[in-house]
């Protein structure tokens, strides 16, 4: 029955509509890059703080500075050391990018447009007044808001914070995301394998994943699929703004996590989603906390993280939170008609010679190839019901390198 | 003189061939995300183990499981317990995705083309050999090389070296970058402003960078103009992996650098790049630590550091290192024809209904506004003697967020 089938766009608007995101804290200036801001920082100066030069040369007053005159030199003004005294008529100082223009100058000659001479400068070339000078306030003024709320912080944003002289900054809490991988049949990497079981990978491909979209993970032991292992984790969940699960979201497995988390008062919710791979998707509350169950296959487990950890994270950390970025690129293989389920194909991605993105899905798009998937640039979409499209028809596609995934 | 300049191409190509990777570390996988391998990723099993269902079901032999035969159920194989007995004529085994194929079985009734009555289960659509079985080694085999050196690790490939078995990795150190701000003029944020002066920027926002980028920043407390100052630096230089200072490259200053340095038995060159903005750079080597001597302009040096210190960070890591990518776009404003330095053009950056990569360069490009570096999405390249260009020409950029910058 279509109508049991979730729609992707959906599911992700109920995911964000129940989260709020992470208070304020305060930090130091360099740990600020990539947080998200909680307060907008504003300009505590003014830069430059006063009129400065754009070049090194001669600040001059521009009537005197004619071709073929010759100015006294009555002292200099490299950056940071301001020159005290007045231009007068016929007067240059030295100055350098940067310096103060000093009282009574109105413009500069370029160091190459002049002859120095012993105590004086001969201008070789006419000064027009206003040349050369960058006025006070040009970058930005004290009280100008420089950075909004919401903004995760560039590199640039974090100069232009210390050049505006803010040594700490108001950001969000990282959201503290806990991971719980679920499942008799699984083992940490080196750990025993017991018969017939295949060793967990879905806990810490997740823990990176969250790590490059700002949240701060804690991968939690595996609980066996046992009532009370997983009931347990439920007493520890207020600690995590939210909690991941995997495996146990499949039919019938999912009555598992239902009935051990029914028990701690959880509103648990499972939904089918209208997507390929992955769907069952398990999303609730556990007292205050958000559950988001993910299917314990890895490529449905990330390729799910992609469309709602993600943004999920996103949206606890102070940003809008919003589908993945999609980019057109054109399919250089026949596509089939697509059924009623979203399609996410496994794809690499390729620069042709006209600068078009090229996309290639690969020819087994079995969800348990996990290799396909770390092999794969991107997932190219194909939407509910879409038609048969041939090579080269244009297609919209995620870059997983864009994501940080 | 044009001969004076060095092309950017070259200048980082210089850069590059004078830069080594940093030696292998062994670390725990959850610490491998973002680093680079030092050594392949070599499949430590086979996935999956032996063939397994690809669906929830029950494993029969094909050949018995006509429509409308009746099977007797005879045991489980649940993901992690293989069904330990042999499957006979007649017979069937509850299965469960990912479960073992018992022996004897050859495909995979899927559950709901079945209907289960007490101990036996009806088929109501006939079943081929081979359906719903994913082959052992579909995803990789044992002795597989996964993960080749040289590689940036996402959280897929964690995935993939988890599932594989490798609970340690061989990764390059991440490179030190020594990263030292010179000045008598600049102050760090919240610290007393000399007359005249400015609050330092360039030092933390290239530690974002280059943590960014994948290297670990050091900075170093701020160094006065004064030879013995920065020759003091050059005694901890061995620290680094690379030293990168700011300021004191413009002419006149890098003099000062040079006679600093020079005393301590530096190979100090300083180059003038074919560039804007960002002209002056030196490049040496103090003893056997690379120095990048960036210009003292803020915007200067960020977009020096994304044309030569993401690249040479990327070296130092094991990566190839390169020029940034670019993209193409459209330009939304006409541009002016460009003189012999390459430009780099401050510009936002948006998609047209067309999917169209569209990009407005600042209206002032003055190399003082960090500010407009700030709000900016990307970088427009104007080559050396680019013609004038009118409103809607293709040019490339490099988009900041896709360098992390």
């Amino acid at each position: 029955m279509a109508s049991d089938l979730l729609p992707v766009d959906e599911a992700r608007a109920r995911i964000l509509a129940a989260l709020t995101p992470t208070a304020a804290e305060t930090v130091s200036l360099p740990e600020a890059a990539r947080r998200v801001l909680a307060r907008p920082v504003i300009a505590r100066l003014t830069q430059p703080p006063a009129d400065v030069s754009a070049m090194d040369g001669y600040a001059v007053h521009a009537a005197d500075a004619v071709e073929g005159a010759s100015l006294a030199v009555t002292g200099s003004a490299p950056a940071g050391r301001p020159f005290a005294g007045l231009l007068r008529p016929g007067e240059a100082v030295r100055i350098f990018t940067g310096g103060f223009i000093p009282a009574g100058a109105d413009g500069i000659l370029l160091q190459e447009d002049a002859t120095a001479a012993d105590g004086s400068v001969r201008v070789n070339e006419a000064v027009r007044a206003g040349q050369h000078i960058r006025r006070r306030g040009l970058d930005f003024a004290e009280g100008d808001a420089l950075l909004p709320a919401g903004r995760r912080l560039t590199p640039r944003d974090i100069g232009l914070a210390a050049a505006s002289n803010n040594p700490w900054l108001a950001v969000h809490r990282r959201p503290r995301i806990g991971i719980l991988a679920t499942g008799d049949e699984i083992a940490l990497p080196g750990d025993p394998i017991p018969q017939g079981g295949i060793v967990s990978s879905n806990a810490h491909a997740l823990a990176a994943m969250v790590r490059g979209a700002g949240g701060e993970p804690l991968v939690l032991p595996i609980a066996p699929d046992d009532r009370n292992a997983i009931a347990e984790v439920a007493t520890t969940a207020h600690a995590f703004d939210l909690l991941v699960t995997t495996g146990g979201a499949s039919v019938g497995e999912h009555d598992l996590i239902q009935s051990a988390l029914g028990e701690q008062g959880f509103e648990l919710g499972f939904w089918k989603i209208a997507m390929r791979p992955g769907k069952p998707l398990i999303w609730g509350r556990l007292g205050r906390t958000p559950v988001l169950g993910l299917p314990g296959n890895p490529v449905s487990a990330l390729v799910c993280s992609v469309l709602f950890l993600i943004p999920a994270i996103e949206k606890l950390s102070g940003l809008p939170g919003a589908a993945p970025p999609t980019r057109r690129a054109f399919t250089t293989e026949a596509l089939r008609q697509n059924d009623r389920r979203a399609d996410y194909l496994r794809a690499t991605a390729s620069v042709d010679a006209h600068g078009r993105l090229l996309v290639t899905p690969a020819a087994k798009q079995d969800s348990s190839m996990l290799a396909t998937l770390a092999r794969a640039d991107a997932l190219v979409l194909r939407a509910p019901h879409a038609p048969a499209a041939p090579e080269g028809t244009e297609v919209e596609a995620i870059l997983l390198a864009e994501l940080g995934v």
